[in-house]
């Protein structure tokens, strides 16, 4: 538990740009504890303004290369970027960390992109749990462009769409059959395909196949476009930039940005709910006894969800 | 939304072993909608009987079939058990139907196991928040063995952990390094290793390295055992049913039993809540007042979480 003084001076220190500041607070919201809800209430009345893109793709797509070149396209004379990136490397491995140094040393001149991984290994919903708070504060603090990458398996890329304002698939080139079954997935989440190491074999068939797949699909206000690059050289990044600006100014020109912070909203209070209850586990805190009710089958969770949300 | 009267028909057939009344009953649970909490409701009281076993693995680790060797163990004499099977398949592909399909077949004969697949497609939160209510209904008709079968990737490994009595890691001879990153997260959830497909070259060495890296953890009451299976044949399956077993009486005689149904129950509410929330996006439910609140930011998800939750 960080004093509220102490957490003070670090909103005022990493608001005024210190990195070390803003390493110490990320630091905080990320313990997931009583101090982290306090920086993200503190800091979430000044927030809304950032932009948030949510960067997912199967592993190896090259998505961190992507991201990295993508920020400096994207961020404007004077603003600040944030890269969230979320690792589901194992601490045993060393994956956050390594992951965290090769991001870091292509932006190491640059003090305006701040780069934090965070690995979601770890207690129940941990990165769940701290993602939307250390969006909320980073937000508030005044970054402008905030990007979320994750390794889009399971469940991962619904949540990152959840929470982005514009959602990036990466899929490598030579993408096939096998994994069709994530298509679906990805198709209802994409606001833009890339087709990435766009060099190799297959990168044309790839982009075809993804067309091909939003052909059949429901026909939408906003087709998605898919878009070709090669992180590694930069090709292609500054249409993918292009595409981000486009996404946003539908967003915001079809009224459509409304329903998507509202669903974040709803995202966020869910996420808020879900950490004070597993907190309230092992404690004695309030929720305990509905834990209690809820176990001697006292009640249900269903109408004990009910009660909490409609009995004010 | 079906008749109240209805519902009450369905769980009355559905007890008494009616599988068409069962079929329908789970379709209305998976469904979401209010009815399938008021199913869900209605059960609850009931309930708490079962124990729930949660099969979490690689795809391709053999989970399927072993899950349909290890019901024919353990079920007694005059008890029914229930296949919950998690499929990430898109229903493009016809992935969850095709497996359903090659289930049954093992069971055909035997009318006091259930089986059924959920496709993890869809919505947001689909599947977890039909999950637990599909449990809790099951339990509440009667069915003393529910068996949670889910592809382990992502999150999902946690999601099983926190809805089971007893969770079985599936891992495949000759898992390699490339996964260290999962098993990390493996390691925290399985009561039970099993390394299937033992015929293989790797399995002895699977099963040590897992041993390994059990050994460098923390000591805990309960030492996972790591056991070497060919479900194909049927061969370790005894050994398995009986650890299942084993694992029980140790929750029971330990008293952990009663923090795990306490996580369950904490999860369940979270997943309940997270239903209610998702479903107002969209419409007049009076939690739609307090996202609009948020998104105007006139309050933050926190605060509004702990008020919802402390303020009763």
């Amino acid at each position: 538990m960080v004093s509220v003084m102490e957490l003070n001076r670090l909103i005022d220190a990493a608001s005024s740009g210190d990195p070390r500041a803003l390493g110490r607070l990320c630091s905080v919201v990320e313990q997931g504890d009583a101090s982290a809800r306090i920086l993200a209430a503190k800091l979430y009345p000044f927030g809304g303004k950032a932009w948030t893109t949510g960067i997912t793709g199967a592993p190896g797509s090259g998505k961190s290369t992507l991201v990295s070149e993508l920020v400096g396209d994207i961020v404007g004379e004077g603003e600040r970027a944030a890269i969230l990136a979320i690792d589901p490397s194992s601490p045993l491995t060393g994956g956050a960390i390594l992951g965290d140094r090769i991001r870091m040393s292509a932006h190491s001149g640059n003090s305006n992109v701040f780069i934090r991984s965070l690995s979601s290994r770890g207690h129940l919903g941990g990165i769940s749990t701290a993602t939307p708070a250390m969006v909320a504060c980073l937000d508030g603090i005044g970054f402008s462009e905030i990007f979320v990458e994750t390794v889009g398996v399971g469940q991962s890329e619904v949540e990152i769409a959840s929470s982005a304002d514009t959602t990036i698939v990466v899929v490598p080139a030579g993408w096939g059959d096998a994994v069709q079954a994530a298509k679906a997935g990805f198709l209802e989440v994409a606001d833009i395909f890339v087709v990435n190491k766009a060099d190799r074999d297959g990168a044309d068939a790839t982009a075809a196949d993804i067309d091909a797949m939003l052909e059949i699909g429901p026909e939408t206000p906003w087709r998605p476009p898919v878009l070709l690059t090669v992180a590694l050289e930069g090709t292609g990044v500054d249409a993918l930039a292009a595409a981000v600006r486009e996404h946003r100014e539908f967003l915001v020109a079809s009224g459509e940005l409304k329903s998507r912070r509202r669903r974040r909203a709803a995202h966020d209070l869910s996420m808020a709910l879900r950490g004070s209850i597993d907190k309230s586990i092992d404690t004695d805190e309030p929720t305990a006894d509905l834990l209690d009710a809820i176990v001697t089958r006292r009640t249900d969770p269903w109408t004990a969800a009910d009660r909490l949300l409609y009995s004010r």
